[in-house]
């Protein structure tokens, strides 16, 4: 029987989602716990996409095979009984053999969140802690230039070596509440570190260190190095993923 | 010179404010970097009360003396950059030498946040995860109940043995606000354990296990066994020091 899992993860004490050797990973965390309730047989899961470590997660995707039967919602309580209290699964549907959580995504959303006001220890963390005046309103002009269909090699690691760079922002939506401004995107798909140097670029903006025409001009230079710096892991979270 | 300082700290990776050999606690951690500061000269901090482990703070206050000649901007500064990052100092003003910041306290202010929604990973060390529904309007009542002057014997830690029980409560708040319910107590002075021996009755009237009129017979017993479970360390919040 194939599953689908949402689940949501504090990702400050992870080297990030996806299984490595000799550190700790989300993927990981969640197979080896599944393993147990599969009567010891591997389980391998199969996310939405992986995140990077210290990269949070609202509703990330996955699924999974076992060969034991089990209701979803025996197996909800079994899993989260088992794993880390970071992590926590939110739901487990069953879905037909032919589903795949990575290639049957047709959209995500992540959100990037900044604190422009004091530190907060309790927020460290779960925001960029930034405590500099952002010009908010250029930002949210910025951003929109990033909707619509462009190739994003600028906007995604140096070394990504990789056949297609073209992706589709659909919507996005910056919003300033209570001192912490909250950045958010939808896409059909993302490239690796793409929110974070989106964001890294925005905040050039807010900094007035960039204008907004420079925004289009490094889009269409397809070239990384001049698009800024990267923005730091702990204010994005992957919010949702759309099938 | 005296100074008062006005610190956050996420006690969660603490056993507890007061300095205790082998073991990180808050005093410790901001006593080493004052030191620094003092020209290696050791620097005691008397806070207005010790917080227990897993306890955070939002204003805890804390008076020491210097012996070298710094501006207070520059003393926050220093510090801040020092201290671990799950502690902030958010303000230092110079005091006369008079001032102490345990013995001059007026009032104090806790808060305490229990979350009955969904179990959250991002708020597991920043609320009691209650994962039930609670009767909130029952807590109301029972809150006000605990308001005046009384004898806090049955709500102290069980071998706390100490001259005075008497304490007043000034003030007491219920909030349910997205499914966390926010409890506040403002008083002269509290026992120790007595905020989360409070919150551990009115959590069994919210369950409706204990009704109100027992509130005020436990408080009359002056016996710590009637009074039921103490709640956990993880949503207690010292809010404020009043001087």
């Amino acid at each position: 029987m194939r599953y689908l899992m949402t689940f949501a993860y504090d990702g400050s004490n992870y080297s990030g989602y996806q299984k490595q050797t000799n550190v700790r990973t989300i993927q990981d965390e969640i197979e080896s716990k599944l393993k147990k309730i599969n009567n010891n047989y591997d389980v391998n899961i199969h996310s939405s996409g992986r995140t990077d470590a210290l990269v949070h997660a609202i509703n990330q995707k996955a699924h999974f095979d076992l060969s034991i039967n089990i209701t979803t919602d025996n197996l909800k309580r079994a899993l989260n009984s088992l794993v880390s209290s970071d992590i926590y699964i939110k739901n487990i549907v069953e879905v037909n053999e032919e589903f795949h959580a990575r290639f049957d995504v047709v959209a995500k959303e992540y959100i990037y969140k900044i604190n422009v006001g004091n530190y907060d220890p309790f927020l460290r963390k779960y925001n960029f802690q930034y405590n500099k005046l952002l010009d908010v309103e250029k930002m949210k002009l910025g951003i929109k230039l990033f909707e619509g269909t462009h190739n994003f090699k600028s906007f995604t690691k140096t070394n990504n070596i990789i056949n297609d760079y073209v992706r589709t922002i659909i919507d996005t939506e910056i919003k300033l509440d209570n001192k912490i401004i909250t950045i958010y995107f939808k896409g059909t798909g993302f490239l690796r570190y793409m929110v974070r140097n989106m964001v890294g670029l925005l905040i050039e903006i807010g900094e007035n260190k960039r204008n907004i025409g420079e925004l289009v001009n490094i889009l269409e230079s397809e070239n990384r190095s001049l698009a800024g710096k990267t923005a730091p892991p702990e204010g994005l979270y992957l919010k949702d993923v759309y099938y």
